[in-house]
């Protein structure tokens, strides 16, 4: 029998026995998530998420999710979305949330709030080609976060610290990535 | 006077003058994007992206963005957004498409569409904190970018290696991007 038991919003019966799965048979813990895109005009494009693997097998979302990103006026886009580096930061954002929630959850910590402000400096020399020596992506990036739980300063800041350290997208910020890019020209018929 | 000259949506005039301005005054470029975070429950969180400051101004989006995250059912969430991870492939998707274009426009290349598809190999392992050897991050990533360009496959080749030199967030997942989070008890009136 399982027994449901909800801290911050996480079954934390079902966590633990997701962990104990994994500890059986660490190939649970595969996943592959994925991605596709689609160019509109100028800044503007949309990423549409559709399905993932995990647990051995492929999974699709309840619905598809759409992101739009486009470029402000002043980096001569039409604003009909976030751009980029952005959705970067939002990435980065609610990765830090969900990670300092779920172990949180896992300690028992009951919190009641997280809010968090996220600020990234970027030359533009970088994406326009004027310099070699200015970085494309940003130079650095801070977080700041308001944390509202039944806990002592020092748990707060353990939690600050478990959601450093094991978040996916500040693990993917802060170290390098393998990323493998490959072109193709498009066949007229599919698009 | 300036000559108003379109190529694949992005104004190539004003993308000159904004070259030649920070050529002139290099300050022009620097750049700080901001987003802000709410937690909701469990898996979901909430990020808006409201302003950014650029070319030695604050500057409005046109109205804010707002974007979902949650984590499907096998992880946990209720599947009311994409999750972190499946996030930051979107930054990356948009981002390199963008900087494609941009830079395919500069060059005087029409491009007619820009799709593609993003995989990233995540071990749950580093997230549940079972493991100091596995990463919480993406293992890797791969990129299929379909390109259809009144270009040769030279010049499309061309196009795919600039995308990767001068996308902001290929750099920031590329490289390690140092990121200082700071964390604070919540004034209870603030929430």
């Amino acid at each position: 029998m399982t027994i449901t038991r909800m801290i911050n919003g996480v079954d934390v019966g079902r966590l633990t026995e997701t962990i104990d799965a994994i500890k059986h048979d660490p190939e649970i813990a595969t996943f592959r998530f994925r991605a596709s895109n689609h160019w509109d005009s100028g800044g503007h494009n949309m990423t549409t998420i559709h399905d993932f693997f995990g647990a051995k097998q492929n999974v699709d979302h309840r619905h598809d999710f759409h992101i739009s990103a486009d470029e402000p006026d002043m980096l001569l886009g039409n604003d009909q979305g976030a751009n980029p580096v952005e959705l970067a930061l939002s990435a980065l954002a609610s990765c830090l949330t969900t990670t300092l929630v779920y172990h949180a959850a896992a300690r028992g910590v009951t919190v009641r709030a997280v809010e968090s402000e996220l600020e990234g400096d970027l030359d533009l020399r970088g994406f326009l080609g004027m310099s070699d020596t200015v970085r494309c992506g940003y130079k650095n990036i801070g977080v700041k976060m308001r944390v509202d739980a039944d806990a002592s300063q020092e748990i707060l800041d353990e939690l600050i610290e478990l959601a450093q350290k094991h978040s996916p997208v500040f693990d993917i910020i802060s170290n390098p990535v393998n990323v493998m890019v490959t072109g193709e020209p498009m066949v007229a018929s599919t698009h």
